[in-house]
């Protein structure tokens, strides 16, 4: 038995999400589980570090999966494994890394927190070679309203009131540790980094601060959203093509 | 009368290039020319700096028109008139300025110079994001011959070797004022700054230079193909889908 982590990249443009279907309909991990088996010549399961919807993208996806039948056992070669793996995968989805773990890594269980980026194109000309990358916004955004309110996200909070519920969720209460804006004319990228983030949370509060932006809500509206712990009183879900999971973090001696 | 000039963006992926032609498939200059006639309220012809051809990209395309039935000339309202056209054209294509112009300007016949881009993702992981704006070179680059070979190409040469035979076309001579590598990490961009170009002379060149980078061609060979004039002397036609016309430039007062 031999077990393996991979990262991919992947644009969700035309995907139905990470999560493969009881349908013919198109996933990453289905996409990504018919390649492996196909390589590594036996039916591969893979489990990824978290679900991201439909039209959500990934620049640092992780995955792992084990494999039972390997003839040549100890020569192994990631590399070349990879190369044959990213030439049978379709152009919008890359393995960028792949080698072995440890036994009881678990991409998912394992993760000890992961960056997300949500990216707004914030001008009236659309955005010809990031269309599918950027949520575009027309009227101009108050950043430094935005900036001020990100701050009221930093900590530990119990973040239910900006999450879709979901059966299945142990609680509400995750860790926000750093939430940096950077902008470059007019794209303004949003990078969230935390312990970890509920269904939906990221776009949730990426809306809640693009309404803070347009000066639809008050920067003292996040505290109610808190208390009360609603969703109604939160912003709109802003739409996936802005969000990209970035990176996930893991300790090394878990991995190897 | 009125004389109008815009610069324009677009994703060439779905296009078949820029010209207009006589059957259903779908051009830049055709989608441009229904848009804006049905913007300004009566047909629109424009003129092009340049066709690009089929998968080629812009930045900074040029082109002119004109406008005869004006109901309220003296307040045009350009900007207006802009976010029209950007709220009707398809997403990749954006018009990015709207102006007034002379009546002697032309984009073609005006233009003083012109910056391509041609684009290489050096790397046997592909680009995910960036798949159809980059061709994907999987082994290594010599990045420092491409350079010496480039050095070639500047000045004034007739490049007659490194072009498409093409009825209509003047002369061969055209002056190179500059090419410039920026690599960042895996992606190779190579800037030409030119006179003008002769019709798919950047990417024969681009070719000619990637041969040279896989050690497929000697640098001296640069020289005989200015002596014999043969395109079949140069390198291959690059991928449509890493070029891209940044800039054209002009003189201030063949504007305005």
């Amino acid at each position: 038995m031999q077990y393996i982590t991979i990262t991919i990249a992947y644009d969700g443009t035309a995907y139905h999400g990470w999560q493969k279907q009881n349908n013919t309909r198109k996933t990453i991990q289905g996409v990504l589980e018919d390649v492996l088996s196909e390589s590594f010549g036996e039916m591969v399961t893979i489990h990824g570090s978290g679900r991201t919807d439909a039209g959500v993208h990934a620049k640092g996806q992780v995955a792992n999966f084990r494999i039972q039948n390997l003839h040549k056992k100890n020569s192994l070669d990631f590399d070349a494994k990879k190369r044959e793996a990213n030439c049978l995968l379709p152009s919008d989805i890359s393995i960028l890394d792949m080698q072995t773990c440890k036994k009881h890594f678990h991409a998912r269980k394992s993760a000890e927190g992961k960056i997300y980026s949500y990216t707004i194109w914030n001008s009236s000309i659309s955005p010809v070679f990031e269309r599918n990358y950027v949520y575009q916004i027309e009227d101009e955004l108050d950043v430094g309203a935005m900036k001020e309110a990100s701050q009221l996200f930093l900590g530990t909070h119990d973040f239910t009131g900006f999450a879709t519920a979901k059966t299945g969720q142990d609680n509400g209460i995750r860790t926000i540790y750093g939430i940096e804006f950077q902008v470059v004319q007019d794209k303004i990228t949003m990078v969230y980094k935390g312990s970890g983030f509920l269904y939906n949370m990221v776009r949730i509060m990426s809306g809640t601060l693009i309404e803070i932006g347009l000066h639809k809500r008050s920067i003292d509206s996040i505290g109610s959203i808190y208390e009360s712990g609603l969703r109604r009183e939160a912003g709109f879900l802003a739409p996936a093509k802005g969000l990209c999971l970035e990176t996930v973090f893991y300790k090394k001696e878990d991995i190897q």
